[in-house]
Order: structure tokens, then C-alpha cells, then sequence
């Protein structure tokens, strides 16, 4: 184990300088604002949960996991994602109130990294969950607003692919006829590896027409027509109860005038295994990874005693900041420079200023280090030096 | 070791509901809004550091830290404070812009509870660090500043006493030959035992003129005219320099016009052993425990290889919240409840309003466990149900 330096960080951790930071910070504020406006109520949890509870209710794979041990023997985590939490929080302190409950969140999450490949293992989500409401018109109320949250932080090209974990499953089961065979498949498609489904696939000891079956899969990608098209490969009632879903879904996302954003994707599998129905990724045009997610997910809050139905998203902040094409200027700063026999001066001059709005550095010269240095970060430079009135005009 | 209920959390671990975290928001806005018109930038750090490096540069005692194994064998600590993190940015990062800088943060601190006592073990501080001046102007500038910093939060009854830890390590030293005595009543006053001080200066092998003193030390509390006392009782000169300091900045915190809410108090004593000088501490009239707390700390840099002087302070905004006197009311959200007949007529009667920057939740009626019990969070409900046209009076 090598000695480290002093301003090394953990594997995966960052700092967030100030340019980014404000960039950062407009874009989760539009976000916020939009996701209020709608309605949901921001609720703040706890950077670390019990393993046994929220940990283990989490989708997030045990090796990306921070764990620790606490004085009374229990491991505990740091939160992998905010949907479990929230499920917790929904179950627990807000149980008296009436479902569904309409929440938001913005908060880091911790992923554990395996090596340094350039993933955080740090950053920040902004989502709701809307709890307690089975109907399409929960899921495509959760859909519309993230477009539109998208959209408000200043987002433009962006799509929002839908699929249905209900008509993939259905297939495979049907076809393949079992779990076990069906999940070699499902990692084909999480792991977007369409060559090696294929080869997967034509291997199989299946019927022509089913293997064709599991091939047309692949081509159900699209926009609305899509829907149609799956509906004719398949007599499964599941499959078939999918697709109707989607349907109902596509009518009421024309109704909130989204549908420019939406496409169908019936590839789609999430690695969250929690996810019961609709489910969706969100992409910007210049970026190679999702930006967004989110799903159904009708069997988490059981695990806290309370069933029910769910469905929410979660946007990446740092991607989504990626996608706007990076930092953004903050208001400029002033300086005013003071010896200190002007110090009250000084001091009246950058409390007007900062009244009308401005930012304003107030530094006393014997403070400064390379006065050079130093001016040249700042918008424009008022000096208070010397004598008073000797160099202000008065 | 105990089977943990679902919906348990860690020890000193806190879920904010909807109407805290709106207070919360409030204040942290007002606040960051004023620390960024004096010209302070905010950046972030990430949670979790190494304990080598900025874990051992705080001076949070080790058994308040959370700490757990990273896979390459190095421990890793939740950051305790942002001084250190900020200071190793600072020191890295940040190397190539001049001196002085000054940079905000508004983050989460993670302590360790050995019990369950109503201390939280992870809080939300609001600070800044003025780092790389040296001058008794950066200690009035912070100052007046937290100063500020609270009033535009609100708070109206609070106090600031300001202490210098140059005094009393002057005067114990002179008095008692080494640090190892002068530690033991250190103590004292960081427990605020003013009675086991007095008794324990009592029995010490001292002169009365010496036993009086350490006795008169604990006298020095009130207004300004206390440093003319104190300027009294010790020809000591670093005792003596000081309380020039404490004079000089008492001047200058005259000219931003603060001292109404200033005291000095020569007996405050941080558990932070990296103050170096100035140090102070903030309370609320109806708060038993501190709000916040500062000083100078001009001997942390150079763990980090780049030697200057800082000071900053921290406020907690849980107890600023606590201080402000509970949770405010939030803006209300209304409730516009559809039958899917109406949707379109509900989502444009949806958008209307959120235009008009009300809070809308647009509900499908089919989503509802318990319309009378749904319907009573929210000010005030309109229904779209039924045939078009039916309800709305059109």
C-alpha cells in the first residue's frame, strides 16, 4: 500500500469547481422548479442506510456497494440510488397520508468503482416517485414531466425511449420456457450487445419460427408504429397486455404533446431488477449513455410492509450538464481594493453595491499576495488606497 | 445482534420531510445568496476522503469518524468537516490562482454517535474559507459577514463571541511552565465546567497573585471593555499581541457596523486544535448549544504543502432552522382530479395554471385509494370528471 499525496481523492471521487458548480446548480434549480410546479415535494434522506433494509431492497449490484460496519455490528450503506429510501420514507413517517404521494429528490448516490475508468462513484440524481397509483396515467404523467424537466433545464435534442418489461419476459418465457435461459438473453439486452443475442439465438435448439420470433425483437425499435407491429408477432396474453399498456401510455403522452421526444424501444432492460412494467432511458444527442431513467416498480414498497404501486425517474445531473455542453459563465465578480485608512470607505462602496445586486470582493492590499495575479480574476477594479479622497475624485 | 425492522435507520441518521426541507431550502438560500454578493465562490468536495490525507488534517476525534476500507486497502473517512477538503483543493486544484481566495460550500458533515442522544450524525453546514490572508481584515471580513449571513436567514436575536486562543495559551503557558498543565484546563473551558476550573485552580501549586489570574480569566465575557481588562492582567507579550488583535478587529467590525451583535469572550476554547488565533461562536437567544463557530487556522495549508493563513466559520442550518422557530409554510399546491375522458381538458387547465406559477397536481381519479382523505392535503381541488363539458360549466 503506497503512501498517498496529500491531495489525493478516492477512486471515483471529484471535486466540483466553482464554474461547474453554478452550472450545476441552474440547471438542478430549473429542474427543481419545473418538478414543483407539478406538484411533488422534495424530501431529504439519510447519506447512509442499513444494509439489511434499504441496501438490500436496492437494485444496485452487492460489489458497487460502499459498505461499513457501525458500532452496534450492522453494516450499513451508502445510499446506491433514492428510490428505495424513498419507499422507506413512504412507508414509514408518511404513511398517515393518503396515497399516492407525489415526491422529488436531489441527492448524491454512491456506486463503488472497480477501477479508474472515468465513472464517478459520486453523483448527484435529480427524480420523483409517484407512489400508491397503478394507472397508465401515473406512468405517463412521470414520463411527460421528465420531458418537460428536461426540457426547462435547457435540454432540446433529447429522445425518451419506453419499452415494457412485461412483453420482453412474456416472450422469452413463452418461447424459451424457462428463467434461466430467458435471463442469458436478458443480458444480451442489457448489455446492448445485439451481435451476441443474435449469435445467442440462432444457436438455440428452437423452431425456425420462434427463433424468428426472438429475432424480430430486435427490430422493435422505433416510433409509435412499433406498437403495432409487436402486437402482431404474439398470441401471449401477457405479451399482448404489454403491449396495450404501451399503447394506452402512447395516446396520453400525445395528450401532454411529448410525443416529439418519444420513441418505442422493446430492447429495453433495466439492471434494475425491481422494474414490474413500463420502463424508459432518456438520451441527448451527443452523449454515449443514458441520461436519465426510471420505471414502474410495483414490488418494492411490499418490501417495506405497505404494497403498493410506483413509478418515477431519475435524471443524472452530471451527464444532463454534459448533454448542455458544459459550463456556463456566473456573474461577473468585482473588486475594490482598500488600504486601511479607507477601510469605512471601502466598506460603504461595496455594501451599495452589493445592495443593488452585485458581487463584490472587498480586500484590504496588505492581504493580497501577487496583486497581479489576484486583480486579474475579477470583472472590474476600484482601488481605496491612501489618503482618503486622494484617488476617489471626492 | 437484533433483526432490524424495515423502515429503521442508522443511529444519529434523519429524514427531512417536505415542509423542513422547504424551510431548510429558505434559509440555505438567503444565506448562500448574501455569501455570494461578498464575492465567495461555491465549490464541492466529495464525500467520502481519504483518512490519510484529509481525514487526519481534521480535527474531529477519530472515534467520531465513519470509516470504512476501499479495495486497494486505503481507509476512507465520510468527510467530518469541509475545512480540510477545502484546504486540499485550495492546495491542489486551485494551486495557480492568487491568493487570497475565497470559496463557500453548503454540505453535508458526517459524526459518529456513540448513542442515541438526539444528536445527528450527519448535518448540513453553510461556510466559507478566506484563504491566503494573513491580515486582521480577513477576520473582520468573515465575521461581519456570518453576521450578515444569519440576519438575512432571518434571525434577529444572536450573538457572536469572539475569543483569541493566543490569550489563553500565552497566559496558561506563563503561568503554568508546560502544556501538559495547560491542557487540563483547557479542558475546563471547552466543557464550559467554569465551577471544576475554579476548584481545580485553587488546589494548584500556584501564587495567589498567579491563582488569580486564571481566576480572572473567566471575567473576561462581555462587551469590548474587556479587552481593556484583559490588556490588564499580563505583561506576557504574546498574551498582550493578542489582545491587540481582538482590539483591532473589534474597530473594524465597528466599521461594518456589527457590534451590536458582537461579545468578546476570552474563554472560548474550539475543539478544533488548527485554530491558530481568532476564533469565535455564534448563538441564538433560544438555543442551548452553538449555531456556528470560526476562526483562524493558519497552520492547516501546509499540511497540504502550500503553507498560508485562512479563516472561515460554519453554520449548522439544522439549528439555524431550530433557531428560526420551526418549519414556514410552503407555497400551496392545488389538485385538479380527472376522469380519462377529460384528460386533455385537465392537462391544459394543468398547464395554464403551472404557467401562472401555481402548483398543480393533475390526478386520474382512477389512481385514488381515498379521494376524502387524498383531497385534504391540498388547498384547493377541481374536478374534470365525467362527459366533457359536464362539470366545468362550459
Amino acid at each position: 500500500m503506497s503512501k498517498l499525496f496529500m491531495f489525493e481523492k478516492p477512486l471515483g471521487m471529484r471535486d466540483t469547481l466553482p464554474e461547474l458548480y453554478e452550472t450545476k446548480k441552474q440547471a438542478r434549480n430549473k429542474m427543481l422548479e419545473e418538478i414543483q410546479a407539478w406538484g411533488y415535494q422534495s424530501i431529504q434522506t439519510p447519506t447512509l442506510e442499513y444494509f439489511e433494509t434499504v441496501g438490500a431492497a436496492s437494485a444496485i449490484s452487492n460489489q458497487q456497494l460502499f459498505k461499513l460496519l457501525d458500532q452496534q455490528g450492522h453494516t450499513l450503506v451508502l445510499r446506491p440510488d433514492m428510490t428505495a429510501p424513498i419507499a422507506r420514507v413512504a412507508a414509514s413517517r408518511m404513511k398517515s397520508e393518503g396515497y399516492p404521494l407525489r415526491l422529488a429528490y436531489d441527492a448524491n448516490v454512491y456506486r463503488a468503482q472497480q477501477r479508474e475508468g472515468g465513472r464517478p462513484a459520486e453523483f448527484e440524481q435529480v427524480g420523483v416517485e409517484l407512489i400508491g397509483d397503478q394507472t397508465s396515467s401515473a406512468d405517463a404523467e412521470v414520463i411527460a414531466l421528465m420531458v418537460e424537466v428536461l426540457k426547462s433545464a435547457g435540454l432540446e435534442n433529447f429522445s425518451v425511449a419506453i419499452g415494457h418489461v412485461g412483453f420482453v419476459n412474456a416472450l422469452f418465457l413463452d418461447i424459451l420456457g424457462n428463467e434461466e435461459r430467458a435471463n442469458v438473453l436478458r443480458r444480451f439486452l442489457y448489455e446492448k450487445n445485439y451481435v451476441g443475442y443474435r449469435e445467442h439465438v440462432k444457436k438455440l435448439p428452437l423452431s425456425s419460427i420462434d427463433k424468428q420470433q426472438l429475432l424480430q425483437l430486435l427490430q422493435f425499435r422505433g416510433d409509435h408504429r412499433v406498437i403495432a407491429e409487436a402486437r402482431e408477432i404474439t398470441e401471449n396474453s401477457a405479451a399482448r397486455k404489454a403491449i396495450e399498456e404501451l399503447d394506452q401510455l402512447w395516446s396520453q403522452l400525445e395528450s401532454y404533446g411529448v410525443t416529439d421526444h418519444i420513441k418505442i424501444d422493446l430492447n429495453i432492460v433495466s439492471h434494475m431488477s425491481y422494474y414490474t412494467g413500463i420502463l424508459f432511458e432518456g438520451y441527448a444527442q451527443n452523449l454515449g449513455f443514458s441520461l436519465c431513467s426510471g420505471g414502474r416498480y410495483d414490488q418494492l414498497l411490499e418490501k417495506f410492509n405497505r404494497p403498493t404501486a410506483a413509478t418515477g425517474f431519475a435524471i443524472r445531473v452530471d451527464r444532463l450538464v454534459q448533454a448542455l455542453g458544459g459550463t456556463q459563465d456566473s456573474t461577473p465578480i468585482s473588486l475594490i481594493i482598500f488600504s486601511h485608512e479607507r477601510r469605512q470607505e471601502a466598506i460603504e462602496m461595496a455594501r451599495t453595491k452589493r445592495k443593488n445586486g452585485e458581487k463584490v470582493v472587498l480586500q484590504d492590499i496588505a492581504g493580497i499576495e501577487d496583486v497581479d495575479l489576484f486583480t486579474s480574476r475579477y470583472q472590474d477594479v476600484a482601488y481605496c488606497i491612501g489618503k482618503p479622497g486622494k484617488e476617489s475624485g471626492q
